[in-house]
């Protein structure tokens, strides 16, 4: 897309220092812009690039201004700037409305809704405006999706789920399978309990590639507005994700887990079940919270690597730390002896 | 579904409290039910709650039937009996038999089958009467699928492999893709290995969204009756899971290792390659099985999470444990001379 | 597929001993093989199977070949030799050139090229001769792929990402969804960023099922010429692998992580973003690298696992080791003074 900096300026506010009528056609890195691009200074350690850009026009904050050589958009929060005039400058692939004529649709939708090849929706299926389903998707019956939202190819929602608009679900997600609920029998057997919940995605949410979200036992899961999901997260049965906390790639949260609002959880993270986390907190990458959290802030359960060796080396004493602090209160006692006895 | 306690109990047992007449049409938990639905007591934590119950009825243990305000079920494993009649009072979304319109396929199937739309059979598929394949599932040549098993859309096996009756398969899970196997070139090239053996999946097991399991190198990878596999789980070449074994969601199992019988292996746990898990054990969330397990028992191998500041503080001492065990020693060894000395 | 002693040693070289004109059908291991089997010796622990083998033949080292009451294919590297050869005996199922009646084909293809069933692929896509894709793939606008890939059903590629020759992409991978990238307004709030990269992915790569890999924020996600990618793997975006590098299942690569050449990470592990690993690092399985890793070697950041109750022991103390550093430093002072005094 192109767009001159007047009407970028004009769309989403900052001042402007230099030719307004300046066309650009898309964002790159400071060091890496053409002339025909805009670029962006939003970390410190970056400016020593400022100098040397190419770019047509830089997104930087007012302390920096000065030593820009071309074109600038001054604003306090370039890095929200940048973001919000990436989404209008990225080239959008068509989705032109209309159902494909291979795809299987047995509700009626709206005639803004653009349905890719292959794609099948059940019946019963409420679809706002303007959405987009690509290629392949399967929406089972009773689904209800907002206005605006756009589902990648190959998404899956099982019957009954909800989603609310604006949404973006990547690829290979499956939202509503069944949780992990059985009782075990004495025999040994496990005996499934039935899965009758659903899942409930509010809006402006994103979900990842091979993202899954289970559906509730009784009740829902519920992940509220703003969430963002990254890529193969799983989310256990009637699990509570609370507004704009953000998930990173590979996360597991297990069933009846609560997560505050504003919440960060790094990748690869496990939060168990049944606990809960207060607003605010930030779980470190590789951490696994097996007990609740009842304060905002950072919280990380991790080790350092080191090199084979040297781990084998330390580590292997972690089975025997509670006989060294039984050895280290014996020689407390004994010393405390020889020094009286001086 | 509604059903009359006087129905649940015919079918499922227990001692019934109350009018044999009153119709349920759902389960809910005590807190939430309505008098149209059936409750349970399982958990005693949640005695509380009997008392100010709306539900119609409730499954409990004939210790807790005392204090019910309502009609009981009275039965001695009051989870076991909730799961049975959830099932059977769940709603079933119909999926009647016969071939849509869309679906490619190349077997000839029993006229029980109900396969969905846009769904791939490829040649030589063998699959039992009733069974259940929605939308867009992929199910390569030479497959063998049992009586009563139900693919949810857009399931994947590949080739050659085989699945016992009564299977519920998820969406996204893939069952058969090739295991991790190579030889390294001196160049450091990898050299692949055909994986020409299948995977072999028993009687009654569940496999969960976007779980995968891979074939066999020369052998097969075997899942034996009753095993539950919750989502994104990774199951590498030639590994046996044994019967009733329960695995939760984000577990890794790599190539050749062997869990027994009645195994429970918890969130985001590794196991690694060529390793025994005996019958019985159960391996924490977030453990790294890095030896074989001989005996029966839990198994963990976590640590603690900590406020960021304060896991500063302690865990970067792991690196020098060594050296701290060798102070110790040392202090002990000069003590003892000074005791001596005295 | 059937083939002499003969042809074998003529197309892969080695030492024939025995009968040339001996057919075998397939690889086994060499406790399994039967006499129209190919069997091979290449780890020195399975020597002792050796005597016994009912193997048509075996494949083994100019040292073993003494041994052997077989015939044999010498070769001083006979894994690999196994490996070439279990390639070019392992049947292969066909799949003819042309595209299937139900693709959706928005693109002109080569003839030699396979489609399958339901296969989606979008315009201006450019499919290198003799390229395999099976069922249900999705192929986006402006996608290329190199001469002799090999898509399994149900890989989706986003639009104008790039796969090399000779590619083996397993089923549920996803290549090109966008990477996890926003802005956080004051409010909370998530502003996502245009993802504008590509994915670019080298020859002779392997990509795991249901694994992942981000397309690039501004500039590309690059997977360089022979990568292999086992399942469910998570690649972020404008992170880059280096040649020849193996990943195993489950490992998950943050934004703008730089894996140098020939390294390997094992199953699980964690690498977070913005890091460097040098060329040849050994990751081990279900370690978190937290800062880069400069040189060659093996490195390792993982607990020992012990029975629940002496875990509980020993693992407590890791929350007070900065206390217990603090102790044995206060008894060395303390025990100093007394040898000082004596």
């Amino acid at each position: 897309m192109s767009r001159s900096l007047k009407e970028i300026v004009a769309r989403f506010g900052g001042e402007l220092k230099g030719d307004g009528n300046l066309v650009v056609t898309g964002l790159a890195t400071l060091d890496k812009a053409s002339p025909g691009q805009l670029s962006f200074l939003a970390n410190p350690k970056y400016f020593s690039q400022l100098a040397s850009t190419r770019a047509g026009a830089v997104i930087l904050a007012p302390e920096m201004a000065g030593g820009c050589p071309v074109a600038a958009i001054v604003t306090p929060q370039p890095y929200l700037y940048f973001a919000r005039a990436s989404q209008w400058l990225a080239p959008k692939p068509a989705h032109p409305s209309g159902i494909h004529a291979s795809a299987v649709v047995e509700s009626t939708l709206p005639s803004s809704v653009s349905v890719g090849p292959q794609v099948w929706i059940g019946p019963e299926v409420e679809i706002g405006a303007n959405v987009v389903i690509e290629a392949q998707c399967r929406i089972g019956a009773g689904v209800r999706i907002g206005a605006d939202s756009h589902l990648y190819p190959g998404v899956t929602i099982y019957h009954g789920c909800h989603v609310g608009s604006r949404a973006i679900i990547h690829s290979g997600a499956v939202i509503g399978a069944d949780g992990f609920g059985f009782a075990r029998e004495t025999t040994g057997e496990w005996i499934k309990i039935a899965q009758t919940g659903r899942v409930s995605v509010g809006d402006d949410v994103e979900i990842g590639a091979n993202t899954t979200i289970d559906r509730g036992a009784l009740e829902n899961t519920v992940i509220e507005d703003g969430v963002k999901l990254d890529n193969q997260i799983q989310i256990g049965h009637n699990v509570r994700i609370g507004r704009n906390s953000a998930l990173a790639g590979c996360v597991g949260i297990a069933g009846s887990a609560t997560i505050g609002i504003g919440c960060t959880v790094g990748g690869g993270a496990i939060i168990l079940g049944h606990l809960s986390l207060a607003d605010g907190v930030n779980v470190s990458a590789g951490t696994l919270v097996a007990k609740s959290i009842t304060a905002a802030g950072s919280y990380t359960g991790t080790v350092p690597f080191l090199r084979h060796d040297e781990w084998l080396k330390n580590f292997s004493r972690l089975r025997h730390l509670d006989a060294q602090a039984d050895k280290i209160r014996d020689l407390e006692k004994r010393l405390a002896e020889l020094e009286k006895a001086k």
